[in-house]
């Protein structure tokens, strides 16, 4: 399916708040070499992207130089795939509209194409993951929020303005949980790990019953002890996945009715917590869903290591590019 | 962007559970000439199938034969666009699996494609409506249910099955009103014709101000009588409009969500009732979308002829269609 053209490897940058990770790629989806920067070490874009080439250019050299990568891909916070832009990002130290991919592309000659971290994820999982071969589905990130990328006919579902597959904001309560996006009911308000925090402190609350959760201060209270508890058996915590699980697989059901995608991958810590949340969101999703799509939709948690997840989604958008010069 | 290759004509065909109706279309949306014939009339498809011919190939012999069509596009309930078929099709006569695009493929020697109502609508708009020359927009039908054609990179969204978009089934209201498709609180339950129905009765029951809806029999009230009774001023008919709109309109912000949609294009009677039905919707798109999305998405209304509609939807199709000879 990849076509290297005498060009067998990609590079990944993947862009966090704290920092910025980037690797050498090859088709098989194996991270050759790797390294990183501090983002927030740089106020001035320029530096930073200086900084990172100077820390990328060599590890290009040991596989055999420039001539060599295909593309460059991009994964970063508010990334617009069209304009290869990052627009506005609040944990970014860059303000405004910067033209990101632009500055790598002059710097180093290479074709470079920027997106969103859960798109990213998409195609990553797309070419070497769970989504291989599949030309439709959803890939549902639960981190710290909920993210999502969107694959329809083996494309990315990036919509008019390059913003599109923001499901995480989908309303699935009215007037629910306030959300940092400043609206009430957002899915992510429920189902990333701060929402299963947020679970917890009110099931806690509103419940008398005896927890292993009780005995930790409950603002500190975090996924992974929700997740530690229920491996130990404890009730209270097992019915919060239950929840949370129900409540994903219920909204789950209503993305399916848009694009009835082949598979959902779920990605992400949560992802990782086995039957304790896989099982409610199966449940959920499949007393929800319409009769036309009932069983049809296959249920994947991601193939890929949380680690090297970000460096080989981004890397993945290097397949798709062409040469400067065609 | 329509290339004729010395075809200028494709033909359009709707299958209603009552009638079958059918045009010859030039490339600007223009019906030369149309037909129909009774659906119900004909209890084995193979008779349906020539009895369409028969009626059609006059029109065809008229504007120069089979050799000026380009091809033939079909909309039917519970279409397939990729396997051409109809499948389990409650409201009409023919049961199970029916291979109908190929069926007059074979009769016609002309290319046939087949599709739901909601996406032929969606086609006819990008080709000759008020999405011309866009490549990412959602089609709403407000018929007797709630009806859905995605558009995203310039095709309709199907799916890995070919049902995709039922947006009319996506739940907006947990445990909400009871729907046909055996779920609670689906959109179709609210925002349809037969949806402002049941809001004005239920209306009419929780309150007790005069309104010119009590001088009809409850059982009897009908999305017209609620439009009539809004444009001569009465309070109680406005506010089912608006309880309709401002719900649809949340709806909607959740699909741009998925999307990101330049335009949604509204279309049947509920989205011809102006101001009383569009202010609401975009009050409730606004006010429930989440902010990088904000003020991008047009809200129109269908530009094609009710009566037109459906025979334009479905002979868009088949400008898409190759030769069977390529």
């Amino acid at each position: 399916m990849i076509s290297s053209m005498g060009k067998p490897y990609v590079v990944g940058i993947d862009i966090g708040g704290t920092n910025t990770v980037f690797g050498i790629v090859d088709a098989r989806g194996t991270i050759l070499c790797s390294g990183s920067v501090k983002t927030k070490a740089y106020d001035k874009v320029e530096d930073y992207v200086t900084a990172v080439c100077e820390n990328l250019l060599p590890l290009i050299e040991s596989e055999g130089g420039v001539e060599k990568i295909k593309g460059i891909g991009i994964g970063a916070p508010n990334g617009n795939y069209y304009s290869g832009t990052i627009e506005f990002a609040p944990n970014l130290p860059w303000k405004g509209v910067i033209h990101l991919a632009e500055l790598f592309q002059e710097k180093l000659g290479i074709p470079t194409a920027l997106t969103n971290d859960a798109n990213a994820a998409a195609v990553g999982e797309m070419t070497y993951g769970a989504a291989r071969g599949m030309k439709d589905f959803i890939m549902i990130t639960l981190g710290t929020g909920v993210g999502s990328g969107i694959v329809v006919n083996g494309q990315v579902v990036y919509g008019h303005d390059g913003f599109a597959g923001e499901l995480g904001h989908v309303i699935v309560r009215e007037n629910g949980r306030m959300c940092g996006c400043g609206r009430k009911g957002c899915l992510e308000t429920y189902c990333s790990a701060t929402g299963v925090a947020r679970t917890a402190r009110e099931f806690l609350i509103a419940r008398s019953d005896e927890s292993l959760l009780r005995h930790i201060p409950a603002e500190e209270i975090a996924s992974k002890d929700v997740y530690e508890a229920a491996v130990q058996g404890d009730k209270l915590a097992q019915e919060i996945f239950e929840f949370t699980g129900e409540l994903l697989g219920e909204a789950l059901a209503n993305f399916v009715a848009f694009s009835s995608p082949e598979a959902i991958v779920l990605f992400g810590g949560l992802a990782k917590s086995g039957d304790y949340i896989m099982n409610p969101v199966k449940k959920g999703l499949d007393s929800n869903v319409l009769n036309i799509y009932k069983g049809k939709t296959k249920l994947l948690v991601s193939e890929l290591k949380d680690s090297d997840a970000a460096v080989l989604g981004a890397s993945a958008l290097g397949w798709e590019l062409k040469d400067l010069k065609e």
